[in-house]
């Protein structure tokens, strides 16, 4: 077994202090909704997710872009800005509306956790929707790795706790880690909460801030564990998020064993 | 059983937004090792303490009070400044030591969550040390609860979060409570370490640079829960630590139970 690998957790994107990623591999996790959205819209055939940090950069950027090839979504306080095509539920990317077009996609914490990660050497995206082809990707890999939570508001939240949780239990099995207490939290959420999911996504606040909203099916969708086996991954010049890796890859959720 | 009464947990000082803290009840936390030293000083004689966030400001402060009055501690990167009595280990703070004086104390980690905490109506402070006697306290009022982890050096900490953990754990108990989703990852993290509590505090960032330091003891001194019956509460014009209540109580370690 290699040993003495660094798995680092960071509850929010500015908990990582600056320069902290660097050389690593970071695992962006928003859970609720945006890196599950991201994961459904690449796997319908989106050709690339370009995140933005703010609602006017996103309706700039997309203007710019040939009419027919991009999708402008997003989220804010949890419903998509006026003229947006759409919002950030995950049912939303079909492959009707997605095939072939890049989307344009600003959410209030996911986009944060994205720009956040770029720091470090390699960046994929992570949902409970595939978490195993993540896990093979964590594990092939050989740098330190950082998982970046997005959060909800600035508060930590527990779905992205949970599914980091979910990473260092998988990444304690296959490398001799070292772990920052962070990472011994998520996993403590993780071992009382992985057995009760989708629970554990209605009551956190993000969850019941969705289910206020009407939108309690994308907590469902949230909770379809490896439903995708793709990772997407961010590339640069410009910064976007691509499919990365695909195929059949060996369960890994503990609590299916 | 009285109902919907909010308890947060802020697992760092920063992580509370400015006005949040306003007419509740917070309880600062850092067991390694700001908070457990103030119960060992107070407990000892000290008539008061007073948290100072800069070192030459503690300096300044000691400097105008009586001599053989006040007593200067605390630790910079774990260690007592130049020209400090005492530095941040409980078991310093003797009888014979602390006597009739006033503690100017000044910490990397503890000072600033208590200053962060005077946001709240009223302050307790918390350790292992005083567990029951902090949970009488908060069984008895009635006004929302934040608990404000102190951190190490702008980490999130394995221990502080436990013992937010266990305190809310017993709010479970006595009140009817909402809980934020910081809150509920501490109550895990409770769940899983509570029973191996020396070994969770030895295995965080801020236990293993104390037995670097050869501190490993300070750890020990830590982890005895109800070694004290007494409460330190936030007085303020000076902002200042005293004895709050005192008393026996029942015990509420659960896992002693």
């Amino acid at each position: 077994m290699p040993h003495d690998r660094d798995v680092q957790v960071h509850l929010l994107p500015d908990l990582a202090p600056p320069g902290w990623l660097t050389g690593g591999l970071a695992v962006v996790i928003d859970v609720l909704r945006s890196t599950t959205t991201m994961i459904h819209a690449l796997a319908a055939g989106c050709t690339a997710v370009r995140p933005c940090l703010e609602v006017d950069e996103a309706r700039e950027l997309a203007g710019k872009m040939p009419a027919g090839k991009v999708l402008l979504g997003g989220e804010r306080g949890g419903v998509p800005p006026p003229g947006f095509d759409l919002g950030n539920s995950p049912s939303e990317y079909t492959a009707k509306v997605c095939c072939g077009a890049m989307l344009v996609l600003t959410t209030t914490n996911g986009s944060r956790a994205c720009f956040r990660a770029a720091e470090a050497e390699r960046v994929l995206v992570a949902g409970f929707v595939n978490y195993s082809a993540v896990c093979e990707q964590l594990r092939l890999d050989h740098r330190p790795v950082h998982m970046i939570c997005a959060g909800t508001d600035g508060e930590i939240s527990l779905e992205d706790t949970l599914l980091a949780g979910a990473l260092v239990d998988f990444l304690c099995d296959v490398w001799d880690v070292r772990l920052n207490d962070s990472a011994r939290l998520a996993w403590d959420c993780f071992e009382n909460h992985g057995q009760v999911l989708l629970g554990a996504m209605q009551v956190g606040k993000g969850g019941m801030h969705l289910q206020r909203l009407g939108l309690a099916e994308d907590i469902q969708a949230a909770a379809q564990i490896d439903q995708f086996n793709l990772v997407p991954e961010l590339r640069r010049d410009p910064l976007r998020v691509e499919v990365g890796s695909v195929g059949m890859v060996k369960s890994r959720w503990p609590k299916l064993k």
